[in-house]
């Protein structure tokens, strides 16, 4: 008999990184005070109070329990192209939004529709990881330009249109940037749009950090007042972190209505829609918690503030990017791989971080911090904990 | 400036089907009585009391506003894992079960695990739309063995022993079916699990349908108490149709646990985890809702009864084959498309079933009846409604 087979692209993926870091985090004994979890992007306080009754409300009505329509409640499509639209001072409709399970699933619903096996995307090292293992999976050539250090993780936009050969379909970049925090101004951005239009190939930009920009309510960039965006900008966002639901499971897609119809066919199969009574807890929710998600990106920015004080009495640590949720972090130990940092730094110190090279090759001496995760007073306890990881 | 590119095996994919039916529908009149809707697959009754409080209180909880685990909550695992175990009499444990958001993504999530582009599938035509659709999506190539109105749409053994070739990595089944609601027996699945076995074949059972089998609560076959089935069977199950609560997303794999473990890279770049406040409640729900889902049996057993008795006054049409949630109906307008005939059915008649060949060539002749979705007193009149469509 033959022995069962597995998809050799799935079968080679590594195991999926939060998991195996948590179990990591298991083996810390406790002694230097409670775990201090910097591993996932989750933020540290509660949904809403408001939040969760709307939750509880539509996930127990019989209004929800069928199936939906595939791009999305109307409500909630509605609600968040009005906000878009508000944000960026832009014309966006509700034929433009299609709601997905989360941003992960925003990602690859976005990359099927423009792209299959033996075609090439475009990303940065380093990258988010679930974007190279995405396209991985799918058999897409990923090819990435570097976003070094001493650019503060910013791509150059020489590098890109280096890059940018006739066969790349999509340029994916992820602004603020996870792993490192980066966030890319609006020139740049728009440099970028001009390279990929001109070249046919889609920008997929991913925004699940726009609530946690540390500027506030000014929109992030121009895009999606260019007049042509439609054929050229798919923008992918999360509902997880800002309304602080990743349990429940919800993004969102703001694209032409070609892009739409084309995600459509790819959602019909992989879920035929997102799940729907969160949906319309959101589309009730975006509004009336609009100072709720600005006091939270307040204390987040108070957050990074007390990142910055606690490291600098770690001169053999450096920050070297922050952004609106994560801090990519160079570590003192020259020749020890980030993996063996994070784990010792885990098991010994209690403190879970993500080794930089789970986000591409060569970011063996940085670790990535989700310093959102936690509050002040335990970021500020973290210099006790980090001296505890020797060479 | 090049034309923004579209994948084109995404391109090239036909609509979804329910929402072009649904569109048809829009059309007709009123005239004759209320529209009767059996196209999509959903139970005409609401979810349980019950269930819609336990959907509330789990999804208003902040217990699972957080990331879940990737294989889904242990409880429900387990809950299932338990209740799979109980109806087959087969050791079937938690490491077993990998929760989806739905059927439909585990099978493209257990598809994608065995096969990529270029990789052979063998399916039955007619099929199930979205196994055709997911397949086509992803660049596997599908065969498929007829399953013919003669033989009551089960395919034949013979047939499939020789259509698997070495290169078939999956073999998908659909039992009881969709579209036409075949049953296959014990007996049959045995000998399809052996042929599959020995060529090193994946077996993916959908069970979507199966508690709604008319024969109650014996095992629908003995594959899960063989001694290998984890190296050769994948077993897919939705709570969609069981529990009424398809709006919320939620669906089972059962394999081996390195099925389960490649499932879970796969899921992680799908969606991370399917929505967990559901998990929470339909663990919950699993074994005090037992009765309840036994009288739904019944009650969808008596609609196939009605089904029986007005058709039979309808002597130029004909039910070629019924089964646990569908009919597969033989029109009898030779000559006309079956899409032509379900758009006139819809417009003029106000019943809205889908076309034969939406599953699959050479299907003309037929339409699919979700005939469970319609109470007794609604299918009793289809007679009155079928005989206003003229060839
Ligand atoms: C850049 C980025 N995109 C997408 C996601 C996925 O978010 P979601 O929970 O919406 O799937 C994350 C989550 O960490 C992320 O960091
Ligand atoms: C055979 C079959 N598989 C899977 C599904 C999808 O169900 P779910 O709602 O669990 O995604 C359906 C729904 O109609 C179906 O008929």
């Amino acid at each position: 008999m033959p022995a069962p087979f597995f998809n050799p692209l799935v079968a080679n993926l590594s195991a999926p990184p939060i998991p195996l870091v948590q179990a990591w985090a298991r083996d810390y004994s406790g002694t230097h005070g409670p775990l201090i979890d910097l591993s996932q992007a989750v933020p540290g306080y509660p949904p809403h109070r408001d939040m969760l009754q709307w939750l509880g409300e539509a996930a127990s009505s019989t209004a929800y329990a069928g199936y939906g329509s595939i791009e999305g409640e109307t409500v909630l499509r509605q609600a968040y192209a009005d906000h878009v639209a508000g944000l960026y001072g832009a014309p966006v409709e509700t034929a433009n939004v299609h709601i997905t399970a989360g941003c992960n699933q925003a990602f690859i619903a976005a990359i099927m529709a423009v792209a299959g096996a033996g075609d090439t995307v475009l990303m940065t090292n380093p990258f988010y990881f679930n974007h190279e293992s995405t396209l991985a999976m799918l058999g897409i050539r990923a090819r990435t330009v570097d976003a070094s250090a001493a650019r503060g993780f910013v791509p150059e936009v020489q590098a890109i249109a280096g890059a940018l050969t006739r066969d790349v379909r999509a340029l994916a970049l992820v602004t603020p940037n996870n792993p490192t925090g980066a966030i890319y101004s609006p020139e740049m951005l728009r440099a970028v749009y001009d390279l990929c239009r001109a070249n046919g190939t889609w920008l997929i930009l991913d925004e699940t950090y726009r609530d946690f920009l540390p500027t506030g309510s000014e929109a992030p960039h121009g895009l999606l007042a260019l007049p042509d965006w439609q054929d050229t900008l798919i923008q992918l966002y999360s509902f997880s972190k800002s309304f602080c639901i990743p349990g429940h499971r919800l993004g969102a897609i703001v694209a032409g209505p070609d892009v739409v119809e084309n995600v459509a066919k790819v959602m019909d199969n992989l879920q035929i829609c997102a799940p729907r009574a969160p949906q319309a807890a959101v589309a009730r929710a975006i509004l009336p918690l609009t100072d709720w998600r600005e006091a939270n990106r307040a204390e987040i920015a108070s957050r990074a503030a007390a990142l910055h004080e606690v490291m600098s009495r770690l001169p053999d640590w450096r920050i070297e990017a922050i952004g609106a949720y994560f801090a990519f972090i160079r570590h003192p130990f020259d020749g020890i791989s980030s993996v063996e940092v994070a784990e010792r730094l885990a098991k010994v110190a209690g403190v879970v971080a993500l080794p930089g090279v789970f986000f591409g090759e060569g970011q063996e001496q940085f670790l990535r911090f989700a310093f959102a995760n936690a509050d002040v007073a335990t970021i500020r306890q973290l210099d006790t904990r980090l001296v505890l990881v020797h060479s």
